[in-house]
């Protein structure tokens, strides 16, 4: 007898709140342009959000130390406390801003950062300010743990940043519990400034609300600095990550600075959620800040690309696009072309041999016009990559 | 102006529901004993629940090749393809079943296996029957995603598991939507008979229950090997982690099995949740699988500290305990000395020099007088605890 004919009752089914969470459109863009390779054609890839570089040797050698010690156990839940002064210490040297060790939690990526600093922050139901176009796994993680993302359309009268005009406003429709901001930002490369990183806390400080800042692309601007949410507001939350600047996107490690008071609350979470952070990769990432030259030629070629690419695009029919102030994308208006970025992506990738990734992945409403680009990769791709979109565009 | 003195709103507050996670008090006793080495005390460590031994050569061998090669990315959401396959080849190799590969998901620990699991199968407020004793974590996950833990006190005539009968009651009483096992067992050592587990996986069945079985102490048995629930019914979902057996806590790795119909909504889960599970960790997690006679060797060391400490312990005055089928856990009941297992675990470590866990952990109601000690560590160790514990009682 099998079990389907046992007139039992049906097998129970997923939790509708976890199928709320959509799937990353960049991954569906990932597994066609491998298809593609595996039967033998070629693909530049400017869709993937991370680093082609490898983690600079001098990092990996710090990894490669602690092997040879053997014992790899769990460390305490916060994070090894070395690791935890040294990102104090990066606070005070880079930004000039005093954080002590105790208010540093390191973390599973920023991932782990999100979900700790979710939890610890709202209630069930709380709704939580984030900007459209975003980083999508805001919006999927804040659903997942039952709490409303309320997302923001932000555009270029606002260098697609929020203001505390755009939060008074939500706040007064929709009553929020907290904010959460990106900068640099990804998809949009845009860089806050300092003034509106301090009017975005002050208006947090005035309504009460939590302010968390997403810092994970600090180092990696091209005009000038990014500022730290710290310097305007101690109480800000920071999440930041190891990935993008240092190149280790899969040793998942990173970190957030968190008011006093929610210390014991995030280490007790961690304590559930992660027991503790991977060993190798905390002492990999205390070693990172010794690998700033290494991360700095690297750096150097995202900006050689980049230079090349805001002369290049434009000459192809590509010039609609914000400064890129950081990070490694270029979000592109593509309305002249299509009013469907998910079919001007598999038009790309099919006949122009070049994956980037449809601005839906970013923005549900406005993202059918766009597409996001990641220049993360060398040089010469970027140059193959603009050869074949012009051509391909010419035969659009 | 300080912004104190703006009257500005107060700063917002943690949320409730992250303050309803408790601590590990096994943390506590860890820092406790910390403090006492410090101030140049001597220590017997049988509080942590992880191996003393180092992660075996060969694995850390894989690790190591992998950081010469550099790139160190993003894998897939579901986990390294060939880590996939060949945790389904350990099912056929070591149980006899048949899993797909594609039915496989590696995750950041068994943490982050039932933080996907929950996330996957229920809906907030859902009721899912755990075990008191049992892992402390299980409940704080719950209770922070929002679900609702159902503690089902167990004792030795259910041999400390659940049963059909139990969860029938349950769900009569409280209308589950789940249930939750353990074998071996953390706190209690107790393996589920084939039987047992086939049993409870055919009551999930017949209600309609989504079944979890928490499989991490897999390959630390003493008598007769565990089942995997499995076996029992391909629809159970099997959580299970590299951390124990393979000594290797620190690299945060484990595996899901689960039925067909949540793997997609896992892989979007992962890919919000996590992007993807550290990627040394996995490596070196395939090579796990030909460490096994480091990991064997390892295994009979525990072996012996069992048998010493299930003679000598009795001999001590502490004899109340269950037989030990698995894991690495003595689960005592204290109930002749003490009412109140912390302040006997205080002053054990305080005046015995042993650290030891209190029951309170694992069982909130009926831990004022268990305690668990973890064998993990070398037979010497067990050895001067039974020394020290044994001076230390005759003094009581």
């Amino acid at each position: 007898m099998t079990i389907a004919a046992t007139g039992l009752p049906p097998a129970p089914k997923p939790a509708q709140r976890a199928q709320g969470v959509s799937p990353f459109i960049v991954m569906d863009v990932m597994n066609a342009a491998e298809a593609i390779e595996r039967r033998g054609g070629s693909v530049v890839h400017m869709e993937v959000g991370q680093p082609s570089a490898a983690t600079p040797a001098s990092i990996r050698a710090a990894a490669a130390r602690a092997l040879e010690h053997g014992r790899i156990g769990y460390t305490q839940a916060l994070g090894i406390g070395s690791l935890r002064a040294r990102i104090a210490r990066h606070y005070r040297d880079t930004y000039g801003v005093e954080v002590p060790a105790e208010r540093v939690v390191v973390t599973t990526g920023s991932s782990g950062g999100f979900i700790l600093s979710f939890l610890a922050c709202f209630e069930p139901g709380a709704r939580i300010a984030i900007t459209a176009p975003g980083y999508p796994a805001y919006r999927n993680i804040l659903i997942a743990l039952g709490l409303e993302p309320v997302a923001i359309p932000v555009g270029p009268e606002t260098r697609y940043a929020l203001t505390p005009e755009l939060i008074a406003k939500a706040h007064a429709e929709r009553r929020l519990a907290g904010v959460l901001t990106m900068s640099p930002a990804n998809p949009t490369g845009v860089v806050m400034t300092p003034e509106a990183i301090a009017a975005v806390a002050a208006e947090c400080r005035r309504l009460g609300l939590w302010y968390i800042s997403d810092e994970i692309y600090h180092g990696l601007t091209y005009e000038r600095p990014a500022t730290t949410a710290l310097a305007a507001d101690p109480d800000a939350i920071i999440v930041n990550s190891f990935s993008k600047y240092y190149c280790m996107t899969g040793w998942r490690v990173g970190w957030l600075v968190v008011p006093e008071r929610l210390v014991r609350v995030i280490e007790r979470l961690q304590q559930n959620f992660s027991i503790s952070v991977p060993m190798l990769s905390q002492v990999a990432g205390e070693a990172a800040f010794d690998a700033t030259d290494e991360c700095e030629a690297i750096k150097a070629g995202y900006a050689e690309n980049r230079a090349y690419l805001l002369k290049a695009l434009p000459e192809i029919g590509l010039g609609d696009f914000l400064p890129v102030d950081g990070a490694f994308y270029i979000y592109l208006d593509i309305g002249r072309y299509s009013n469907d970025s998910m079919s001007f992506c598999r038009d790309a990738l099919e006949n122009a041999g070049v994956a980037i990734t449809p601005g839906l992945d970013f923005d549900e409403e406005r993202g059918a016009r766009t597409v996001r680009l990641s220049f993360a990769g060398s040089l010469a791709e970027c140059e193959e990559a603009v050869a074949r979109l012009g051509r391909w565009l010419k035969t659009r």
